[in-house]
């Protein structure tokens, strides 16, 4: 049994059976990051996120938004056109958690340099070893 | 092919290719986050640490530990002590890059309850749905 020494705020990440850790992952979680980040910049299509965010499933970025939109981070809007057009954007309490999450995204492209030169005095002080990427 | 708008920045967490999007995940990973939040607080002993990281298995922490030192964000150093103890510690880039993180923690701690609503008038209006934890 963990005994964190912030017992006194009402949730807590270091918690396994606090609710806040299921949200934090779906902020920081690979699609969960890279699709707030992506609605920051402005409200977008499924097809458009799917463009924006490299890589990811249209399955997986389903899923995503289907987190984050229930998390109240995430607002759907089904425009009443013909064909029908649906639209994501973020909400007030989604930009909140979004401008911390680009902070920390943008922190670490800025450091990116030093991260390389890191791996690499790794990976040469210790040839045997394959690291994972 | 995806085109961000982004394209001057030497690294851009959007292009799948880009290391930093590996490194993001570093950071932001269930363990990685919960590892660089404790570690903030002063360096800890491997037991001490996954104490803390209330749920984490050897297994996982030793890989999470491993990924981060890699990184360059945390630094691993072994006592010349009797039995051997070796301690975990962030480096600076560590530091900075945790302080982000401690930032998106707090806020998402700090809003859970907007976030539990949120989650519960969506779950009222789709009882039909069984939605992800």
């Amino acid at each position: 049994m963990a005994t964190a020494p912030e017992q006194d705020l009402p949730y807590d990440v270091f918690s396994r059976a606090c609710p806040s850790r299921a949200t934090l992952e779906h902020v920081t979680g690979r699609w969960g990051s890279l699709t707030l980040g992506a609605l920051y910049e402005g409200s977008l299509r499924f097809n458009e996120l799917r463009r924006r965010v490299d890589g990811v499933s249209e399955k997986m970025l389903s899923q995503t938004l289907h987190a984050l939109e229930r998390d109240g981070l995430v607002h759907r809007e089904a425009q009443p056109t013909n064909p029908p057009r649906v639209d994501y954007e973020l909400t007030p309490l989604g930009r909140e958690v979004a401008e911390r999450l680009l902070a920390l995204i943008r922190s670490v492209e800025g450091r990116m340099d030093d991260v390389l030169a890191a791996r690499r005095r790794y990976d040469e002080a210790r040839p045997e070893e394959s690291p994972s990427p």
